[in-house]
């Protein structure tokens, strides 16, 4: 017997600074029957990623904001439960982008088929999928990182920072994290096998970072802004490269000024953001390569999993206080 | 009869702050006679540069602190009047880095013979010499410049940002320059032919920098930090690149902060710092195209001339202070 109802959550309002639970809402949707060339999904884990508070955002920004009481967006894998289109069967596991609902409908033009016999599904949230391409093409295309140089990367033991670690470890650099608290760092250096590991909040990230990166810094991957951006830009060596992903301190909207921007001329540093949605030509080769690591079990990676739909507020909301361990996601079934 | 004394300005301390004349001393020292393979300029014209005040600080930068107590460094300009090397010949135009002297003597590995039939002797210290090759490698090099972009030039009335708008022009840019006062906004956009000028000293400099690029910005020729960057920043369209030149802003030590690096992300920006001395390949091609439109009248240039040795180290605090008018030179003869 087929559901007839789909629970979905809103975003209702934007935030005020710090996201709160009531930016969203939950809702009971009726589920329409298919129409030709439709796809229907259940979804069994939703992605919850930092660029999501970037789009609750009105401001300018690499996209549009998120609409007002429209179903949140985010990425989403599944299992097909019910088929119009000809491209796809009942039972086919994919993944999508169908947000933040327990079933996604749609004419199947961005649901991709996944194979789960030696990758787990969820895992096509994060080291499989968006977040590990972002990694490789920041690490690969932007950052260029070469043997024996040494890369920084923040936020490390996250989705992202964990992979950019681990793929330049597999060049031969010499890698170092900078995480929040010691579980996190434990995490990059013990699992992900970082060379070392700079707890941001011990009090001494300058010191501890130049301890760590004694010949200087030639690659940073960036994810967080604000402080450990200016920590980082001191001890960049001439000709480094920084890759901005993401600027976690200011998506709130508090301004995080870059203390001394002259360095990019003293340094003649490289600074460059960039999408990975953007990078759609590079998706083949990171895949090729992520996937081939995992499958050869030199690529880990670890998830903080939600139990339920009600749940991807506050899960959103940990993470973007550094909360989770690793890629989050919320478990569905 | 030949001359027997040589008279040199020296860097005798370090500004605390802002250069002041008796961070300098002139002294009169004997001209030793010419040992084998060596070769004496005299020199006609000094360059006075804003990458000098770099020069002259204790801390890191892209080139070690000008020793005390030395002959100011930086480019020159003249004849050779005495030779013990084939390779030049008395009444030989050069060009060269003797410093801030009236006579050079060298090996003559970092003298250059000029020709000044077409070119102007003094060109070779400007649009023919280090800052027209900045402009090129800048544009051409960093930020690539296309059709129907719109680019942005700091300092447009110096040395460098007056060809920087000029050989973007002449890619069928549409470009804007920032000066500072009315008459260095006139020179701009009459003698170099810039689409508009704005003037930062207006008081309004982020609506009449709105104003003068309609369509946003593409590319940004950076040579002063602070509070233009900021405003130009805010207008950067995606994917911009910018050329990190120079920032005088900050030269004198003060902290200028950068109000909103997450735009680097949020425009997917490219932001470069370099140093024209590092890109030696590219000079053959800068200097073709520079040289050629030159001799085609289709590049402009202005000079402020100080007259005299005594007067280099007031040319210097008056160009960075903005006080000068196109290239700064110091004419000895």
């Amino acid at each position: 017997m087929h559901t007839t109802v789909n629970r979905q959550i809103l975003l209702v309002s934007r935030p005020q600074g710090e996201v709160q639970t009531d930016n969203f809402r939950l809702v009971e949707t009726p589920l329409a029957p298919l129409a030709a060339g439709q796809v229907r999904v259940r979804n069994h884990f939703l992605s919850v990623d930092p660029y999501m508070r970037g789009r609750m955002n009105e401001g300018k920004s690499y996209a549009p904001p998120h609409p007002l009481d429209t179903v949140m967006l985010g990425g989403t894998v599944g299992e097909v439960v019910a088929s119009e289109n000809a491209a796809f069967q009942v039972g086919d596991a994919v993944s999508g982008f169908d947000g933040w609902q327990e079933f996604g409908t749609s004419d199947g033009g961005s649901l991709k088929k996944v194979d789960t016999t030696a990758i787990p599904l969820s895992a096509y949230l994060g080291v499989a999928g968006m977040p590990g391409v972002t990694a490789w093409v920041g690490l690969r295309h932007i950052i260029g990182a070469k043997a024996g140089e040494t890369v920084v990367v923040s936020a490390a033991s996250g989705a992202v920072g964990s992979v950019v670690g681990q793929l330049a470890k597999q060049s031969g650099c010499r890698v170092v994290g900078i995480a929040g608290g010691p579980e996190k760092c434990r995490l990059v250096t013990e699992t992900f096998g970082f060379d070392a590991c700079v707890d941001y909040k011990a009090g001494q990230l300058e010191a501890d970072l130049a301890a760590a990166t004694p010949d200087g810094i030639d690659g940073y991957f960036e994810n967080v802004g604000g402080v450990v951006l200016d920590a980082v830009l001191e001890r960049m060596n001439a000709f480094g490269r920084i890759a901005v992903c993401g600027m976690i301190a200011g998506y709130d909207g508090q301004p995080m000024p870059l203390k001394r921007p002259s360095l990019i001329l003293t340094a003649r540093l490289k600074v460059q953001g960039f999408i990975v949605s953007e990078h759609l030509d590079l998706w083949p080769r990171a895949l090729e390569e992520i996937t081939g690591l995992l499958a050869a079990k030199r690529l880990h990676y670890r998830e903080s999993v939600a139990q339920g739909l009600e749940k991807a507020p506050e899960a959103l909301i940990g993470l973007l206080k550094g909360r989770n361990l690793g890629k989050q996601v919320v478990k569905l079934i």
